[in-house]
């Protein structure tokens, strides 16, 4: 039988209780912390309270065209105090991955990106190989010499052994027919995270998912998705900061990604915020296959 | 029990039953006459047979990017014979559904166009308003104004009650969020056809199927396809042959898109040709949903 959350808001005995419980809090950011461009009013002080208290504070973002660095930007923009190591990207997530755990064997271990900077800058940070992302050199129509270079192979590089989706807001034919080729020739398909959509201006945009999914459509393959709620994320994350997971919580907005990416994480704790895309109305559904353990209207009502 | 189809290769007595049971050919082109820019031997004079029996030929293609005037001048410049009304192809099927099966009543009628300038050709030949396309307006990056414009609907056009998707060539991350934007407001999604790839030189590039998939993932919704295999193309094409679809014959290298179009449209036969995508094998294995009437390993065969 389907249990239902617990409801922290104004209960400051059981707020108490939650946060005693936990040494590690792993904040999904818009929607949680802020709504686009609008810092939802106790953020900062929410945060402190919690790091006045010991625990460690990490910012997880599915995220793609930023960096750590900058992220930490956004974050220092927005008012809220925090540095580089606190951040958990999914660009820098799918570098990690690529480096430390699939390691493959020089020379065809290049990455063809489909993506920005933010992606870029965590590839070189580990020291790995990539073409495509924001070269101007694609960032053209597709001609009738691309047709027959691509197909021939003259001009794709041998070396590439990946294909790294992530979100592309200089998506276009020419990156899609080379990604494809690539990935038609071997190379493995991974995604720096698979939303379909974006949310931004109270609406939604095309996401990182909208940059993979013609490939998907094309190859029958899935990726590989290195963002929430995939379980590398949660290992790469792990594998960083080294904390016992019974002792970390899960604080996010959406019931699809962040609470599930901490039930599955097997994390002591999730507790979603009221205040991005998912309703309460949807874990009282029922059948309901994603509830949080705790709820909270919203982030600062843990501040009691 | 699956059936085998009957193979008419060096068999004249079957060659002349098969050519006599039909009043209408149905061809796909590409795989079938010709393969990228080569025309297969013997390809104009079995046209030219069939058209001295008496036969009516007809070329249908989910070839979006062209107009029927345009895919003639593409039969001429390979050197088969033929007229503008011979051609049917997804870019004007798609037009005419629009204008003659939906007729959405003005001022909200307007399509929003994902496509190149076959499509446009085809909606203005039916009288049908339209905006995006070619618009060279679109074929830029998306700014800051853009996101607020179209999350507010100030940049949006009010009487736009479709979107149809076509292989664009110049689809970028603008246009798709301008799409998304329409879809979300409550517009009809209509798509030219839903190709996963489009086979060129060899091997396999985006297709149109590539332009939709994006906004299947973000919506939820399907599209309604106006290519082959779907019926509407069928009930196009004999909305304007008016045949007896008994007397009709579709010729084709896909089984799922060419055979699965002749059998479900309830044709009087499908012939397979294997001079393209599919293999005799994929008929021939346990399950094979596909089957066609009949084949030949060329088209040519026909001749005897």
């Amino acid at each position: 039988m389907a249990y239902l959350p617990k409801r922290l808001t104004g209960d400051q005995a059981a707020i108490n209780e939650f946060i005693d419980k936990f040494d590690v809090f792993l904040f999904d950011c818009d929607g949680v912390l802020w709504s686009g461009d609008h810092l939802f009013e106790g953020t900062v002080e929410t945060l402190e309270l919690l790091r006045s208290r010991g625990k460690k504070t990490i910012f997880v973002t599915n995220n793609s065209t930023k960096s750590r660095a900058d992220y930490l930007k956004k974050l220092t923009s927005m008012g809220i105090p925090g540095n580089v190591d606190e951040i958990f990207a999914s660009a820098y997530s799918s570098a990690i991955y690529i480096a430390r755990i699939m390691k493959l064997p020089a020379p065809k271990n290049k990455v063809f990106v489909l993506g920005e900077s933010g992606i870029e800058t965590e590839l070189r940070s580990e020291g790995v190989e990539f073409i495509g992302g924001t070269d101007p050199a694609l960032r053209r129509d597709i001609t009738p010499e691309d047709y027959k270079g691509i197909a021939d192979g003259s001009l794709l590089d041998d070396n590439v052994g990946i294909v790294l989706a992530g979100l592309d807001f200089h998506i276009n034919y020419l990156k899609l027919a080379h990604a494809y080729q690539y990935l038609a020739r071997g190379a493995k398909f991974l995604a720096t995270n698979t939303d379909s959509t974006l949310p931004s201006n109270h609406t939604f945009f095309p996401g990182a998912g909208s940059i993979s999914i013609p490939l998907i459509n094309m190859t029958g393959q899935q990726p590989l998705a290195l963002g929430k709620p995939s379980q590398a994320m949660m290992d790469a994350i792990e594998g960083k900061f080294h904390f016992d997971r019974k002792k970390a919580c899960m604080v996010g907005d959406r019931l699809n990604t962040d609470i599930q990416f901490g039930i599955e994480g097997k994390l002591g704790g999730t507790l979603a915020v009221l205040t991005g895309v998912s309703k309460k109305s949807e874990w009282e559904a029922p059948g309901a296959e994603v509830i949080p353990a705790y709820y909270v209207d919203k982030l600062s009502d843990l501040r009691g």
